[in-house]
C-alpha cells in the first residue's frame, strides 16, 4: 500500500492540493518524503487518488494528484457504533478498532454508568483526539472514509433523537431484561449498534431504550472486555450480514 | 459473577482446597476475601464449583467446595489459534483476547518475520507470562477451561507435525497465493488458525503451507491492525459456523 494522506479539499481544488498541517507533517517529518514520491490522498468521503508530491517547504506540502483510483469498498450496510464513552485511553481504542472495522459513524454518549459527564467532555480536547485518531485509523486500515465522530450526547438525548436506522442495543445475556440472539434480528438497511460502559447497561437505561423501539439483543456465550465489545460486535454483524 | 479463583488440583484433593500462590495473593491481597466469603473454584479442565473461603492465612488460603455448577459452555468446534509471536506486549494482548474469545489452546509460532527467535524465547520468561495471562483471562471471562499455551515452535516444525484438526491458514486478500473467502470453508470438526506476524507470511511459508495440506483463506475487506486479527478472526469463524 502506497502512503496515503487525508485532504478533505481533495477534488474541489484542483489537481494540486495542500495538506492540512498534521499530514503536511507526516509526509515530510515522518516519512521524510520529497517531491515526486508516488503517494494517495484520499477525501474522508470516500474518493481517492494517486498523486506524487509535488512541493515540501516549511510552508506548505502540495500534492499533485492525477486519476482517481477505486477506494475500499465499504459496508452495504452501514453500522453506526453508539457507544457509551469507556475509561481513560480506552476509547482511543475503540475508535480507532471501529473505524479499522468499517463504522459508518460513531455516537460517543454519557450513560449512567459512564465516569465522565458532557461538562468534563465538553472542556476536555477528547473530541478533537477522537477525530484525529479516526484519520489516523482510515489511513493505516485503507479507508477512503474518515467516519463522523458526532459530538458527545446523553442516552437520553441519543434516544430522543429520530434514529438514521434500526437501532440495536446490545445486553448482557444475565441481564433482566433479556435480549434475542444476535442472529434473529432481520438484515437491516442500515443501523446504530448501541454498547454500554464497562458496568453495563442500567435497568432503567435498556428499558428506556425498549421503549424508544431499539432491539435489545446478546452477543451470547463470552463475557467481553468492555473495549474488545465493538471489535467483536461489527466483526459478528458484518458476517452474519454477509457484508465482511 | 462470584470471584473466582483457579485450582488446578480441585476435584482430586476433596473438599478442601489449597489455592496456589498468585490466586492465594489475589484472593487475599488483591481482593481482601476473608473467611466465609463466597466464590467460585475451576480446574481449568472445565470443571467449576461454588465454595465458601475456609482458611486465609500467611501459609495458606483453603476454599472448601459444595456443589459444581455449569461451567460456561465452550465452543462446539474447537479452534486453535497457531499464531506468530508479535511485538512486545502485543502478544500478551493476543493470548487474553484469544481466551476470551474461546480458543481451545494457543500454539506460538516463530516464522520468517518474527523479530524474535526460539533461542531468546527460551531465555525469556514470556511462555511463564503468557500462561499466566491466559489463567487470569478466563477468570475474567468466566471459562472454567484454560487453554493450553503450547512450545514455541518454527513454523516448519508445527507444519511437520500431524494436524489436531484441520488447518487454515489467514492471508492478505492481495497475497500471491491468493486465499479463498472464509466463507467457503467447510465447518470443520477441529481447527487451528494459523495467523502470521506484523509483516505477514513470506511466500514460501504460504507454499509450504499449501503443500502440508493448510487452507488458505482470507478475512476479506478491511486491513488489520496484527494485534487485532485473532479477535476477529476468531468471532468471524465462530458466527460462521453458529458457534458464538
Amino acid at each position: 500500500m502506497l502512503p496515503r494522506f487525508f485532504a478533505p479539499e481533495a477534488g474541489a481544488t484542483g489537481p494540486l492540493v495542500t495538506l492540512p498541517e498534521d499530514e503536511a507533517q507526516h509526509l515530510s517529518r515522518v516519512l521524510r518524503l520529497a517531491p515526486g514520491a508516488r503517494v494517495h490522498v484520499f477525501d474522508g468521503q470516500g474518493h481517492e487518488w494517486q498523486g506524487d508530491v509535488d512541493e515540501v517547504s516549511r510552508q506548505r506540502v502540495a500534492i499533485k494528484i492525477s486519476e482517481p483510483v477505486a477506494p475500499a469498498p465499504e459496508s452495504r450496510i452501514p453500522i453506526v457504533l453508539a457507544i457509551a464513552i469507556l475509561k481513560g485511553v480506552k476509547m482511543d481504542d475503540v475508535v480507532r478498532d471501529a473505524v479499522m472495522l468499517g463504522a459508518a459513524a460513531i455516537r460517543p454518549l454519557v450513560t449512567d454508568r459512564t465516569e465522565i459527564g458532557l461538562a468534563t467532555i465538553a472542556k476536555s480536547d477528547r473530541a478533537r483526539r477522537w477525530r484525529r485518531i479516526a484519520v489516523a485509523s482510515a489511513k493505516q486500515c485503507g479507508r477512503a472514509v474518515v467516519p463522523r465522530i458526532h459530538d458527545t450526547v446523553t442516552l437520553d438525548t441519543y434516544l430522543g433523537a429520530p434514529p438514521d436506522g434500526a437501532r440495536l442495543m446490545l445486553v448482557e445475556p444475565g441481564a433482566s431484561a433479556h435480549g434475542r440472539d444476535l442472529r434473529s434480528v432481520q438484515t437491516p438497511a442500515a443501523t446504530d449498534v448501541m454498547i454500554g460502559p464497562e458496568g453495563g447497561w442500567t435497568g432503567a437505561e435498556v428499558a428506556a431504550a425498549d421503549r424508544a423501539g431499539a432491539s435489545l439483543v446478546t452477543l451470547g456465550g463470552p463475557t467481553l472486555r468492555a473495549d474488545a465489545v465493538p471489535l467483536v460486535a461489527l466483526t459478528a454483524l458484518r458476517v452474519l450480514w454477509n457484508d465482511l
